[in-house]
């Protein structure tokens, strides 16, 4: 080893782990170790290598864990954690209208959306997410909490045709969504981005205003699409198209569009997708949960269709843990297509992480341990029953691993968590006023 | 409070928590306790009052945690877990035939058994499964490693036609599982049972033999039935009957048979199994990864035949953990049939605790918290992100929980877990030789 007066100094080192770097078809690094300075990577190499390199000003020891991008959650809606287990076994839009559309118009307050936005990252954090895509109210308060906990994230405004908790008109809720944009251009973590809610709540002028707004500050536009067979039902008696080929008519169909779902997709559709170079969003759990149906998930990936894995909100999952989302994914079109060999592991764990950094946009700073690019990284415990033996690491974090496995948790080279303590959150303070904020609910 | 010298003496006074008894339709009952002693549940209710009348040599604090009955999995192979991560994303015929059947002939022994056991014994343990049903290879092996965690289970020798690791012939197999059988019956903990493989691996003579030795000392038999459209052709072609009909045809239905999967299975063939008290075990997980089939239970529950849960071995899951099955059978109907109100949460909890004990035979004893039943019990921390608010609980259990939130498991009395701690198993070696056994395998 050098002696330090030869080594660079940089701000942190990550050793002792085996190192995957999420590019597809790279093989695990035995005692790797990466060197992270000014919140980038700028060395991936051998343990001794780096060491001999690098002097750090902290060292974090991966004690034999598995150092790897943080996962990405391209759809939530973090405040909805306040909603976790009110309404369960409904059908979606008997869940929406009848309890938790009254249920927003109730409760949500700029301190309602801040605590659930927290008490979701905390959650979030915990289980090695390192960027996220929210759409919501008061987006300005999930903003507010999303700078405190120190995670990546596309944020967007939710906007609507009827009065929403946040604004008394459609123009109410663009203007707030421009503040939002305005406010947040250019922020190192946090992009700004527009959420019209759906076809089916945004009349066509309004979604082109979205549009518009999203085009002249280059900032992605995020929806729900094609979720249930009862959306398209309504779109088709409503404008005599589907959603899909609502949206391409209106020519909105764009590279900067994230759809989220597109569950009720045909072939024609997919071409439609593919030719503007919309990015998909696939939320399983969510699916499932509301019986919404399947996405055509593996006809997408082969279109080359850029797919990234969301959770949704905690009312329609109920939580935020990629981990158990991947496998979930990886099951499910194996058994809505009678195929074991439909999207294997590896498949699922690049869409959990460069997959939705290609989703968000973000593909040249995230998604993958590589040189140069920001880092974002978790370490995941190895060294417990239910990952050993290690035969399959891929297989593992896919089929095996939750994120309560996740130990360390690093966004843009600060360490959000260290030895599952969150370093960034009241996490106590959270818990307190989550509770306080929902006593007043009916619990079950 | 009473002196001390006035209140009854008992082994463990479990407090400060919320007790969920699991019995169908009751309330959740805040700031309770549990009196146990020796081995059994003798009184459940609130704090002060249990405090007022028992003084114990134990008191185990559930600090604001969930008390609630140990999770049941009805169908395992415990020594499987040695394979987890080999062979993934394959059809089942593929999977059992090319890489599960070889690899059993090339590492089955005693040693792998009983290692591969304890490594899914404390898997199982941190995931608060305090009851299970294991069918494999070497039987006694993981009978021995059962005795030694401490847990409850029912145990059948594998036994098929052809020559297996454990026995050069099905005679030689049948003589095995007697012999277990003899050494196990009257166990506290450990019923011995037939596991006959399936009824495409086992003639019918051979199925014959197992039910008469299975009648004879009055155990149970397991078996793998109904589980892929390919079994149900194979054999249709051999004996002109489906699987069901074909073991209705022999005589062998019975209400001491525990049918795992039963996936393809028509309205007649409910009605048989109905009419003759056959148990059945949902594997949704297994299920899906080998995409088998979406079992019809709605419609075995809407029939009354008991079901359970099972999560079947880790080269199929790949973890043990019933909390995240809990998850995957409530939404897996919900997709399958478009329909968000099936399989409700309370339904799946009732599954995977006296539903389980049920199928099981063992309903008398455990499967809820009641006076009188044996103490089986865990204790699951709420106070984490993902649990709150406390909105519902038993929907945070089927939706949100997964096994690490279990912090506390207790069987028959006796502790084995104690704040995440195992208190039967040396954790530390058994993953030293899970690895040192796999060594040799293919890494990918």
């Amino acid at each position: 080893m050098k002696s330090s007066i030869h080594r660079k100094r940089v701000d942190m080192i990550i050793a002792n782990g085996v190192v995957l770097t999420g590019s597809p078809g790279e093989a695990p690094l035995q005692s790797g170790a990466l060197a992270i300075d000014r919140g980038k990577i700028i060395a991936l190499d051998h343990k001794e290598r780096i060491e001999s390199m690098f002097q750090a000003s902290k060292s974090l020891d991966a004690r034999g864990g598995l150092i790897m991008p943080g996962l990405i959650n391209c759809h939530t809606h973090l405040p909805m954690s306040l909603f976790r287990g009110y309404a369960d076994d409904l059908p979606l839009e008997n869940w929406l209208r009848d309890y938790i559309f009254p249920m927003e118009r109730k409760c949500l307050s700029p301190e309602w959306v801040y605590w659930g936005s927290l008490l979701s990252l905390a959650e979030s954090i915990r289980c090695g997410t390192t960027t996220l895509a929210d759409g919501y109210f008061f987006e300005e308060e999930v903003a507010r909490a999303v700078e405190e906990s120190g995670v990546r994230a596309i944020l967007g405004q939710g906007i609507l045709d009827f009065p929403t908790p946040d604004s008394p008109s459609p123009e109410d809720a663009l203007s707030r969504a421009e503040t939002l944009i305005q406010k947040y251009q250019g922020h190192p973590l946090i992009q700004p981005a527009l959420f019209p809610h759906t076809v089916y709540t945004c009349s066509p002028p309004l979604l082109q205003k979205c549009f518009d707004l999203a085009e002249r500050y280059q900032t992605p536009m995020m929806i729900h699409l094609a979720e249930t067979k009862e959306e398209v039902k309504e779109i088709l008696g409503r404008y005599g198209r589907s959603p899909i080929c609502h949206l391409n008519h209106l020519g909105l169909l764009s590279p900067s569009l994230i759809a989220s779902h597109c569950v009720w997709v045909t072939e024609e559709e997919m071409n439609m997708l593919t030719l503007h170079g919309v990015k998909v969003v696939h939320n399983p759990e969510s699916n499932m949960k509301l019986a919404a149906g399947v996405a055509p998930i593996p006809d997408f990936l082969a279109r080359k269709i850029p797919v990234g894995l969301g959770s949704d909100g905690c009312a329609s999952n109920n939580n935020l843990d990629l981990f158990q989302e991947m496998d979930t994914a990886a099951k499910l079109h194996k058994i809505h297509r009678l195929n074991a060999t439909q999207m294997p592991a590896p498949v699922v764990l690049e869409m959990a992480t460069l997959g939705g950094a290609k989703v968000l946009g973000l593909e040249k700073s995230v998604g993958s341990l590589e040189v140069g690019k920001k880092a974002d990284i978790i370490v995941v415990e190895l060294n417990r029953p239910h990952l050993q033996p290690p035969l399959n690491l891929i297989s593992h974090l896919v089929y095996s691993a939750v994120g309560a496995d996740v130990r360390d948790v690093i966004v843009e080279g600060r360490i959000l968590m260290e030895d599952r303590k969150l370093l960034t959150l009241d996490e106590e303070r959270i818990l307190h006023e989550a509770k306080e904020l929902t006593r007043s609910l009916n619990k079950k």
